[in-house]
């Protein structure tokens, strides 16, 4: 298990890229459009690690209403995992509660699962498993 | 540069170590108080990050205010750098605003130096440099 990406939540995701660019010194690689959650992400390369910036592409997007509630901001840190299903089950096991029962897409090719921040200290912590092409 | 570690302000550290420990499948395998800042620290590595638990050890503490404004959850992201102050000096020229003009000792045996978080989206980034023994 390793940190996959940090989601950081922005108002203007084309400033917020060139300040991450700036700070990071490393170009945004890809940019990606996710429609069931009407946000479009942005990624840079750090380390083992990547930084996805979050903008909403409409007013009912998740990340407006975070930013609405929370101001700009970390909105989630994700683990990449080796077997997405076992590490749901293990968790679940465990006392942690999950946003869902089974894994759904998400950007840059992977399998998403979200924890309750509840069960993680407030964190909104995502798994998520690269999807073999 | 990479992500060092990221900074999770907690109500209850040894609680809170129990949660990560099962999350993340691996020891604390250090704590660390900081008297400066009224915090207790607490470390679990994952890839080549860590993940940092903060609580507080005074109610005058930076993480009870956190806390109190925000709640629980992430606090801050750390980039370690090569060359802490000519990332100071390189971060400055680029406009960002940073929290002290010269690093300070963190825990962890870094030199550590904050920005704004209204230079970086709201996020309060650190820049860590390990010290040498």
């Amino acid at each position: 298990m390793y940190i996959d990406h940090i989601g950081i939540a922005v108002k203007d995701l084309e400033a917020a890229i060139e300040t991450y660019e700036k700070l990071l010194q490393t170009p945004c690689y890809k940019r990606e459009v996710v429609e069931s959650q009407n946000v479009e992400t942005a990624f840079l390369q750090t380390g083992e690690s990547k930084v996805e910036l979050l903008g909403a592409t409409d007013p009912e997007s998740v990340i407006n209403k975070f930013i609405e509630k929370k101001g700009e901001g970390m909105h989630h840190v994700a683990f990449e995992v080796d077997d997405i299903q076992a590490e749901i089950k293990r968790l679940k096991s465990e006392g942690f509660t999950l946003l869902s029962d089974s894994p759904k897409p998400g950007a840059d090719q992977k399998q998403i699962v979200f924890l309750h921040p509840k069960s993680s200290n407030g964190v909104l912590v995502e798994l998520c498993q690269t999807v073999k092409q």
